[in-house]
């Protein structure tokens, strides 16, 4: 792995302050909650803001009312708030409609989620395509409720307005796309959503510093409705999109998940395994299934896209998983850090695969006379001359280094590293037919452009080094 | 699994009733045993008896003369009939020429065979292609025998007559082709030859009573010489075999094991594999060898028809095979109607299994909506969602219903549930290409009729619903 | 496995013999030793011999200067000659210029080479492309060095001259070639080196007596340089190699060792992981890796011949590599005749495997008619019916014998010999597609003549049978 510019534990730090000043916020799939949420995100990259109004059709859906809530509380009978929105924003069953009464507490309880299992968490709960309104608490705290006449209010509006979302675009050389998709739809849940969006946040930080082969689109978008909207909205030029991945839960203690694209042996794929396999923390590859998050709108069969999905824990595998413990001290710094580097990896791998042709296909070239062999008196190591051997030995114009790196056991910078030494001897030339990214138009996208039809308000676009 | 019309333990009793009423038949390739044997299937369901003359020749091989023995028995020395056809059939060394003697027990002895590991047993051997006569004991019996005359009887004729095989017949909407075969020709063997005679006869019963996609075919024939008999005179028409299942040793009570045709990836070979992965007994699928029932001249080279065996214990692997411990206490009738359902279930994949097209191939549809998803308020379980979605998303025109049963891990039924749901609820298309059994005719072979070159008895075809 | 003519252990102890005839030459990529070591070679086959004048260019390499060396030593103070190339030819740092000089210890220390790990024994070094010189003794021996002024002598000479290797042909049916190769340039290394020179030239014997299908090289080379030059004299002719084996380390006490050709699933791939899972020794097969024996070189991607490589224990993975402990004590007569035997049987499989065709591809032909099946009365054993089966299913002109090996798990000389006999009961036919050997001409390459474009001294070819 090449060195980050910074220790990953100031890093992981940063991530975690980041997450910090984003977990107070009441998020939904539509409302205020997300248009803070990018707004804070927009302090640290630029940001295109769309607004698409409810009642929109998206597909086979209907882009819903939007959903703002500014109070919410149960007050006993004893007259105190009990139940709060501004201790926490799990408390209001999410899309809640108002609701402004007062009741026995045997009414009140059919609107109560509790979690018996985990009497202290406050479970997460969302109604969204059904109205109704209701309440989060913890189990014990539902036990000890005394009998009486409780006021309930829920001072929530639902109405026509928009749904909101945000895009980052980064241009490279070549239009064709890398997508990093995340939702930030959750409310207070730090591994499901901040998490996420503080890796995809700081990784189009760092991106934005390299010159770049393929264009990336970072999505900020409501988890489900928004990445059909995004769809819907953007079906024509899907085609360009190379690569994808969507992050989520990827903050906690847990070893890397990454579920395969629906394709299975994508690029991305190949890439992601390849980067976990040596990225010295315990991984697992997971097939690809229609369940789960933003990946089953990519990879539904009319796009079929190659988007995986990168996790540490798996969503609904893990205790937390949607309640109040999913919170900041379930997010740690040093495994915030982790992904970050893992996802610079992986794109590291997509940005340097190519494949090369030896210029000495016949026989090996004397590597010792160029001081590139290992030897007596130093010179290479065993790993940097094996890598060199690899490359040499597959660069037939038919393998690329992603290629040679499955077949070797190799790292892929290693590889990298010896392509492109090779490249400068004079022993390795990059493919012509390598298109993607090597010249500044491939005659189909324009270059270095967002795209043209893409509506809503575009921001200024300050990062970007190449704009 | 679908339930059966009646509970597996009456089924059982009944399949093994009818064993029972099998078991006592000097069964043998020609003669009165086999054709006693298909007129019992007859009283079940019907059936179209051939008759081919001795002498025909068929591929590399001839019809041999008819075999039938009335008696057989070898008198001691005081007289006392101490071998008796007429209590085992196992007896008399199938296809024995008649002999009628009084020897030495010397000169006896090279006709007597036992099973000196197995000493209470008696052992089952023919001589069909090599005239000879000789007798089945136990090794028990051999050793108590005292010296002096014994008078040997086989009044057996071995005669130019027929070679005797019954089909039985269903007319589905293809005339596109299922073929279950069993051999029919062993003497008093449970496993190895009833149980596959029953499961088959019950199957065609079963199948009998729905609308079927393809035509079905059970062959009630001698092993190998009856297989080769029938393939010679159906030559021309077997191309429009889609699948088969040859059915042996089905009763005992060992795991099932299922042999892959020669294809080895055939439609057959995956729902039989599917299927036993699913059935909750243990299964083993073995590859194909050239060896075992008449899947060896199913699968010869010049026909190569995707023809797999269904067994339990497997042939040869059993101390119990052609002895006379293969007796009605060694299968059982749990066993017999766990075969029937694992058969039945196997069908049903092959009768379900097509592709469907997603109408909503652009995201998810919302299934919400269509009361299709899981919800808090309950609605589908989690499986019948994960089915949905499954389907849903591999449903492109390229993946089967079984295709996605293997993707998914899922049973087929589960699956097969969701399609007709979702095509129910116009989210899903049945692929206009999936032509067998969705049309009355594929053009090339008449539907709903038996080969018009099928020679011998048309019996009444009762039992058609759809005729 | 065909019974060898005379014992294993006769033959081992042959093969060890002649390993030690050339143990004591120092030998080099050029110069004497190597020439001394062919001429060895060529009192038992026949060879023709290639000078290559110093300066040649061949690739991206150029043939090195001639060096031989004719006394090397170091004198202690006192006089005492205490390391000394006529007692072991490690002595000497390979390719040393000359010196005589006299020179205190610590002035010497830096051209002493030793194992401090293994302080009894003597490194083997070489310096073929950075001139210097150097001295290698055991670690023990160096510590017990006193302080003085030591007279250090190598008397060798690096001038102009040639690059000597040996080859022998064996012309068979066909003008396609099996490759033999190993390298003959390393000094008193027994196992690496000697063992592959002796199991190649008694092989090239064994194989002399047979009439061939394929013609057979064998190549006796100074290991890189020796290759490269090779390859660049005979570039225009390496399309005839359809086979090829490097032999290498074959005769220690551990199991074998086969790693794969580039193309990874080349028939001398196949035919070698049948052969090793066969042959009753432990064995493991090993993918490609660019780094090795000269299959680095036939392997390079402008070439990609079907070239994998034999060693018994894996170069640089046993602690006497490349030290004084290869010695001949390494390598026993039982693992070197284990080799030959294996290699034979290599080149068995690859003589013989071709396809055939059933002939009676409708149902299986009745072998029992014939004498060819399994009886009561005794007959074929069940493994050579089981072959007849097997050869007869398979033989539909698509599958191979090595195929049909491969799907029985049968070993190949039981299926070929299975198919000669059917061969003879007309049961089969060769497919007349199976060009290679089966006719006197493929009409590209002139068979049975050495390649005309070798160039330097053809000797006498004396043992050809067929010439």
């Amino acid at each position: 792995m090449k060195q980050l510019d910074r220790s990953d534990s100031a890093i992981g730090l940063d991530l975690h302050h980041f997450a910090a000043e984003l977990y107070p916020i009441c998020r939904s799939i539509t409302g205020d909650g997300i248009r803070r949420t990018l707004a804070a995100i927009q302090n640290r990259i630029p940001l295109q803001i769309s607004e698409v109004p409810s009642g929109t059709p998206v597909f086979d859906w209907t882009v819903p009312k939007e959903w703002n809530v500014r109070d919410a509380f149960i007050k006993a009978p004893d007259g105190q708030r009990i139940v709060d929105l501004q201790k926490c924003s799990l408390h209001v069953v999410n899309y809640s409609t108002p609701v402004h009464a007062t009741m026995p507490l045997e009414a009140l309880k059919p609107h109560l989620y509790t979690l018996p299992e985990c009497p202290d968490w406050i479970p997460y709960r969302t109604s969204y395509y059904r109205e109704d309104w209701g309440f989060c608490l913890s189990h014990n705290q539902l036990l000890a409720l005394p009998q009486g006449e409780y006021e309930v209010c829920i001072d929530s509006t639902l109405e026509d307005g928009h749904l909101t979302y945000g895009e980052h675009y980064l241009a490279g050389r070549s239009a064709e796309e890398v997508l990093i998709s995340c939702h930030a739809c959750h409310p207070s849940l730090a591994n499901d959503n901040l998490s996420g969006i503080a890796v995809a946040t700081f990784l189009a930080e760092q991106m934005s510093r390299s010159d770049l082969r393929y264009s990336y689109r970072f999505l900020f978008i409501p988890g489900t409705i928004g990445a059909i909207t995004w769809l819907a909205r953007n079906q024509n030029t899907t085609g360009r999109i190379r690569h994808g991945l969507v992050l989520t839960c990827i903050g906690d203690a847990g070893g890397f998940h990454y579920k395969r694209s629906r394709r299975g042996n994508a690029e991305i794929d190949r890439a992601a395994a390849h980067v976990l396999g040596h990225c010295g923390e315990p991984s697992e590859i997971l097939d690809f299934s229609p369940y789960g998050y933003d990946e089953r709108q990519y990879c539904s069969p009319g796009f079929d896209l190659p988007v995986g999905c990168l996790m540490r824990s798996v969503w609904e595998c893990f205790p937390e998983y949607h309640t109040s413990a999913d919170n900041l001290s379930f997010i740690k710094p040093q495994q915030l850090a982790g992904s970050l580097r893992v996802c610079k990896s992986i794109l590291d791998v997509l940005e340097n695969n190519r494949s090369y042709r030896n210029q000495n296909p016949l026989c090996e070239p004397q590597l010792g006379r160029r001081g590139l062999y290992r030897s007596v008196e130093g010179g290479a190591s065993r790993a940097e001359m094996m890598a060199r051997l690899w490359v040499l030995n597959l660069s037939d114009g038919k393998h690329s280094l992603l290629d040679i790196a499955e077949r070797s056991g190799m790292a892929f910078p290693l590889l990298s590293d010896a392509a492109e030494l090779l490249q400068r001897g004079g022993l390795l030339s990059v493919e012509p037919n390598e298109g993607v990214g090597e010249e500044c138009s491939n005659g189909v996208f324009e270059t270095g452009k967002p795209n043209a039809h893409i509506e809503g308000v575009v921001l200024s676009r300050s990062g970007g080094v190449r704009q």
